[in-house]
């Protein structure tokens, strides 16, 4: 991107930033500390690392420092400056070295980073092999905090998360009625805390714990084949949340995590959903 | 609502209107006419009718006037002021009136009125007959616009819409597999241009041209029941929006409508619509 | 509201629930215990506490209940058979009563209640003491759960919460320019745990923290006042923040409290924001 | 991206389309055209045309295409799968030419294409120099349609459209204030028909008519810089509206064009709001 020259009248407006007031660092007599002040909703082009690949696509970031009680305000302008100026593909651990930059850029003892994007699952409809690319959300961050309870040390929490939409069908409708069984989208989510599993392998778990996947392309002998696959899977919220514990309780690369799952009911105006956390081996360990 | 006392120190700020300088007054050279200058996203605690009932809701306002190209600016908290001041109960006719008061009042050739609200339909379910309420969308407007193509008189149309929430069920996925077939929340929206159509009837017209209707309360006996209603009338957005023409071109209520459906797709993360114009008795009279 | 007569046809499909197998009551042998499964999105007409008032507005519900590892599903349309049954004004208490109440007919060691909504504030401007009414958002909740680290008895927590939106006048811009300074709408959000506060208090402290309240209809001596209040009052979020910090740590019917500003920057296309955490009276007793 | 494989078990549900019924090509018989069936709210990874350059970015897209009384249905997979084939760099004359595949696929003789996304323009602080990318919308379409009143030919109408933050400060509050002027972020819209204006050239002419351009990033000489600017440019939503018209009506590259501009009031909870249209130097020859 080329910016575009600042006109003359801009250059003679130019200041040193040591003539100006600095308001931010005069003292503060409140006493209140404050545990989070940034900035949020701050868009920019990034790309992502799903697998082993790197995908281009618009993260939305929110990031924050702890504020100590004696200064009167942060300067959120570096929290935007340091996160225009990172290049490379943005994963877990680019949250974690963000999170570190503005602890030190900013002088504080605790930051968070997080950032939230789409992105785009290559498909193949089951039967007649169209291609198409299914939009899901995604999100990296990292928390630094001081302990409660007196304990001294700051720790670090870092997480990938992902929210996949797909289809449930209704045990209940399809073992009480004559013929049929109400079916919804449902969005499902994993976070995936301190662990090793990228994007596209929390996908799969969330696919897999589903009815049927979605898929933004089918033809109609694809669609006879999700029809009858959803109807083979029938899946409360409920089981579709055991199933993605079970599935990370024995993933190698699963740490903690939390799950839930959404959904949109086709016979009522509102939502359903379940919500569970786990360990998996790495935290076991 | 009794409002808060002001302050003495507010009471001592008082100016008169007349000391101030009135920057909208000011003779404009540009030589613009503008179609539209108002307010909106203003809400109001307000009520609305209903069949012959007032029901209590929040109502999101959009007002607008025309501003001629001698004048800097519009008197906006005319706007704000004239429906706060407005006392009653809304419905179409309510948006025409106040139409003509802020033609009035801000000496405006033409203006436009919209709000927007929830409003709730009792609903008793099918079988077990629990009471519930569901929640669907309303609005009324009224726009007076100046004709095109040279012809000088004024002209005022004024809507009543309603947005209500259904089941479909996809007749092709029906017809291609063993079992089942995908069924989805759907959006169903109808505008009644100029028509004697109220709110309830025309969520009944809605509500008929679905699959089945939605509850929000479903005992077992009633959930196989919406199934197995849904099974035996499959629609696509294409039919419901014949349905929905069909219906309104004999009702006797009916002048000119807009209709539209949009299907929250459960086998696809992205929606399905058909829209469809037709005119109804009142409009071919 | 009158419910619409079920057709004589739903007579006729009336089935008894006990002739229906109960997928819910199914043994589930995955061994995964469920924090909360529910329901949420679910609008209902309702009356809420303000001060010594009921008011009339529309409630968003999200409903929730533990679940054993036993039990394959919650029966889902008891939670909103319940918020539908529910007579009398919405308060904290209220909350409360229909989260014990939850824990009973679903026999869950523990549930949560919550319910947002809109409510007004009856303004009268500062100078022309026009009246008006601000659209502000409220929130009450109740959250039992079982203590962590092996403690056995369960806890109770319930908040009252408001957003409200206010103007705050930046102090760094105000002391480095020549004229001016930028300004915004901010939002203020405070939460009381435990504590004592009605929703009209919390909001008198919310616009008490900022640098000027908003009204929705100004004229122009008030215009005047306001802008010139903001200029007198200039407040960075952390400053906001640490305001209500300050005014909640002396009010006598606070108990614990989160407190948050987010200022719609008007010089950037983003959010800056604080947050701070503190206790009350109540609390240190 | 590499589609995942599909497992040998859809391999051997694969199925002859032509075995299959297919609903869609029923005959319907109740006589009513649709003016639109199609699909929306389906995103895909694209290519976007800025000025002479391509970005990538995330397109939300709405298709549609006209249906006539006899068919049944649209094959809207056909729609999905158009969008998910293009390749190339999308801008107006893209959705143009799907628009033509829309129509010949599906035998049509009407189709809509509509493709709305974010994109960044590159900005350099007014004094410090400091990089930054500022998120804009943007928007390609294309539509054709039949004309009204009996005349046969169809015709076609595209637009490129943006809608760009920036600040406007209050000439009226700046006039009657002792000191400060409120000021807010405002959102500028332009839609320009069939015109030869690139998204960077609009964005500019957008900024050009408001109090003061947006930056991500501002170091404490800039936000001097953009305080002082905006003082010296107070603009009504109204005024901003007729200086983009103005600077419109004599550009060369302009035909017909619609612009607004909404203001996030910072004295009102609710936004206002102008809007015209006019005609430039491409529509006049």
């Amino acid at each position: 991107m080329t910016a575009r020259k600042p006109s003359p009248a801009r250059g003679r407006a130019r200041a040193t930033v040591d003539a100006l007031p600095d308001v931010h660092l005069e003292a503060d007599t409140r006493g209140v500390e404050l545990h989070r002040v940034g900035v949020r909703g701050l868009s920019l082009p990034i790309q992502v690392r799903v697998g082993k690949a790197a995908k281009a696509t618009i993260g939305k970031f929110e990031l924050g420092v702890f504020l100590s009680a004696e200064a009167r305000g942060a300067h959120l302008s570096r929290l935007a400056e340091a996160v225009q100026a990172r290049a490379g593909v943005w994963d877990e651990h680019a949250a974690i070295s963000l999170c570190d930059e503005l602890r030190a850029t900013l002088g504080a003892k605790d930051a968070s980073v997080r950032v939230e994007f789409p992105w785009f699952l290559a498909k193949r409809a089951p039967v007649s092999q169209a291609r198409s690319a299914l939009e899901l959300r995604g999100e990296f961050s990292a928390h630094s905090f001081q302990e409660l309870q007196g304990k001294p040390r700051s720790r670090l929490v870092s997480t990938t998360s992902v929210t996949v939409p797909v289809t449930t069908l209704c045990p209940c409708s399809q073992a009480i009625s004559e013929a049929g069984a109400h079916n919804q989208r449902t969005l499902v989510r994993i976070q995936s805390v301190m662990g090793k599993l990228s994007l596209d392998e929390l996908a799969a778990v969330a696919e897999e714990a589903s009815s049927c996947e979605l898929y933004p392309v089918l033809k109609r002998p694809d669609e006879k084949y999700v029809t009858e696959r959803a109807w083979s899977r029938p899946r409360f919220v409920e089981d579709v949340v055991r199933e993605l514990v079970v599935a990370l309780a024995e993933h190698p690369k699963a740490d903690a995590f939390n799950v839930s799952a959404e959904s949109q009911e086709s016979i009522h105006a509102h939502e359903a959903y379940a919500e569970a956390s786990g360990v998996g081996p790495l935290f076991r360990r």
